[in-house]
């Protein structure tokens, strides 16, 4: 599970552009629907329309396709980062915060991010997986940071350690998805109000009002 | 993983006081020896003194008897809450966040909470598992929400809301521990430490120096 997760599904609406892009749609569609325990590269073919020899000829097991598939999302999603224009920092905060726990998340979502959780312990034991979850969360903190740093060359947050600040902020999140996907009971929307509380009471710089936060 | 396997360790330094702890004992060290991935009814049976036809008899499976292990270990560690007495709420808070997140945590306690983190995968599919975690978390955010309200009475806190608050603390605690588990480069001093920033900066009354926390 990680906050890549979040935005990942919207990269398989498109037609795939190449057959490496298919396999990589078909991965995702067979994660979905059999979790990582029940995923085999036959189910994975299952969702793959070219031939199934292809798969077999490429990877060498579905922990090695599973790696490529991880590998791939991250470098999709480094590569097309939003470059929405937020208002400003605590703006885009909010936004992302709203994103990753959201008040209704779709089953697909939720399925792909319990299917995520069970990836990310498979790097308990697996060196590729945890090479890969290495650079994921290091990925997603530094992007963290770079929002909060904006945020004080804008005036909007105060002096804090950016890095500290990404470091909690991810931790946060990765751990109230992991609730969300090994739990009846999430208090996913506690959550998100408290990290809004935080960025308020931490962050957000004496002069501006903390109301405009909404 | 969760708050409770921070403790857990220390159960089975003494004695087991009968089978059932005896077979609990084993199950916590053939745990921390192969993961949840390399464990099985056999290696269990290797940890454990008496006759292993005994934990064939009690148990089907592994699952059916890690299950009764979670169970086990949190109704012993819902029964043994260290009434240890703290200078007031804020300390209380800081002493568990240098508990759950320690500098240096030892090596079998690394091990056992990356098994933990492949236990908690189970519960994406496996209704037993969940079904645990779904109590386990929800036991753990009431422990602090209560920490919280002792800490408004205390006239330390402010008057905010506890089961946000306790939410959010235990998802960061539990999103540091899985990255630990499953990363090279977790981050966890920095959780640490933006955890105690946040009790200064969002829970602390204003009559309260801030300084005083240490």
């Amino acid at each position: 599970m990680n906050v890549q997760s979040v935005s990942s599904y919207a990269f398989f609406d498109d037609e795939p552009a190449d057959t490496r892009a298919a396999i990589m749609q078909a991965t995702y569609r067979a994660l979905c629907e059999h979790g990582y325990a029940g995923l085999t590269i036959q189910r994975i073919g299952d969702e793959f329309p070219k031939s199934k020899s292809l798969l077999y000829h490429h990877y060498d097991g579905k922990d090695a396709l599973l790696v490529e598939f991880l590998s791939f999302m991250l470098r999709r999603f480094e590569a097309t980062i939003p470059d929405r224009e937020y208002e400003d920092a605590r703006d885009q905060l909010t936004a992302i915060f709203d994103h990753t726990l959201p008040r209704d998340p779709a089953p697909e979502r939720a399925q792909f991010r319990a299917a995520m959780v069970e990836l990310r312990a498979q790097a308990t034991t697996n060196r590729a997986y945890r090479t890969h979850f290495t650079r994921n969360d290091r990925f997603f903190r530094e992007r963290f940071a770079a929002v909060v740093r904006r945020g004080i060359e804008e005036g909007v947050f105060r002096e804090v350690d950016p890095d500290r600040v990404a470091a909690m902020v991810v931790a946060t999140i990765h751990g109230a998805m992991q609730e969300e996907a090994t739990t009846n009971g999430a208090e996913s929307a506690h959550v998100r109000e408290e990290l809004r509380a935080y960025v308020r009471s931490q962050l957000l710089a004496e002069n501006v009002t903390p109301e405009t936060i909404g």
